[in-house]
């Protein structure tokens, strides 16, 4: 684990599982939406408010996830975030979800910035690229 | 059943299920907003034309809804709507979820027209009013 | 509020919103779900575990709520369990959500205790009876 | 489009949707997933008939996934099916998502047969394989 990484708790409650007895596949990457939420959020970012002041909001472009061991109901799960790659336009995250020490999870995550009125590509803001600079850590990735 | 009800099929997938192996209570709700949103569309209302065209959106503003059998996955399900209040702000809809023969769920929903941007009541306009008035069904209420 | 409530935080995140701006009705019943297991767990119990260990889970047999205001993204809400009823195969809870001291939702919700294995109505077992009558709150009912 | 693909319609209603107006991102793996019940139901296999009778049930392995354009509110999509791999104990699917002859998402799927009471890898049984094995169209790989 890097410093630079950012960690939020998940709880599992029923609504995350499936008739498997698991965790639904597709819940995991709301999962994975709330850690990139609140390391903007930790940075000062509320996309409510974003979103109201013309800021951007950042859409996902493409996910890479790989299954690794399933999580149950009751399980108290951390959500590791860390960004790899920060562009003009897009960032890249690698985000990885724990039981303890047991990795069940990890994903590749580009998402790119939008108009959120236009639905068109934007140019990140200087300012949400220099709050997130200081997360960002290209020597550590791992997948 | 009365000619005026409104059915659609509604198939169970993994994503409706719990770890209880039955399908997740609040999953009925978005089934019956199923039923709803197509009982709106057969009478020619998509609601993202409604936005944008400045009508009002309808939002809920009660559910009392009973859990009666328990539906599993892969189950095939109808959803019944009944329109069985309509005055100049809200309606009242009466929706029953079978299989087959069974009553599964039943429920009373009450929803008010908003507007869109604002979100404050509105009164349904009269297009919208019109149409759905045939659908009116208030002598056959059973709950 | 009465001392006996149980209260937990939930953040809104994209996955709870819908295209009206405002988070989707269903998912209020998501946040009252998690307060009752959260409630459940504050005295011991683990459902995952109860099912393993033969013990019934408890499921949603009615369910009354009322939407006041539309919760939106990067909301902090606060869901209050109140444990209003309890029989000996069923409970009543009074949950309410609010934003501050703002009345967001209020539902009465009836759960009933079946045996996870055959989904048949049981007792609820002394044990877990026991450990709930001190939430019990039949005096301060609201709704 | 190939002769062996396997289309579904699918309708967007609110409960796809999220506050930026568009499908929520994890809502399309949903998609996929009736996608890939759909095509094994129509060879004559029920998930929940296949875990009552002790044949495997398929999860996820991994998701590589692409998002081109956002789907709407009221959108009617269709998910079209490919199986282009199938081993002893593993299947993967290319998924696309087209509105009209826009293509929206496009994702390839690996899933693995594993024994649904124990979690446990297992083969895939004969039966399923020979009834899957016409759908194979390992020619036509487009991704």
């Amino acid at each position: 684990m890097s410093s630079k990484s950012f960690d939020i708790p998940v709880r599992i409650y029923w609504e995350d599982t499936d008739a498997g007895g698991i965790v639904y596949h597709a819940n995991y990457l709301k999962f994975m939406e709330r850690g990139r939420s609140d390391m903007l959020r930790s940075v000062g970012f509320e996309q409510q408010s974003m979103k109201l002041s013309g800021l951007p909001i950042f859409v996902v472009a493409n996910i890479d996830i790989t299954y690794r061991r399933p999580a149950k109901l009751d399980d108290l799960l951390t959500v590791r975030t860390r960004l790899i790659g920060l562009k003009r336009a897009s960032f890249v995250f690698e985000q990885t979800i724990y039981r303890g020490d047991e990795l069940m999870t990890s994903a590749k995550v580009r998402c790119a910035a939008v108009d959120a009125a236009k639905g068109t590509p934007v140019v990140i803001p200087d300012l949400v690229f220099e709050r997130l600079l200081p997360y960002l850590d290209s020597e550590n990735t791992t997948k």
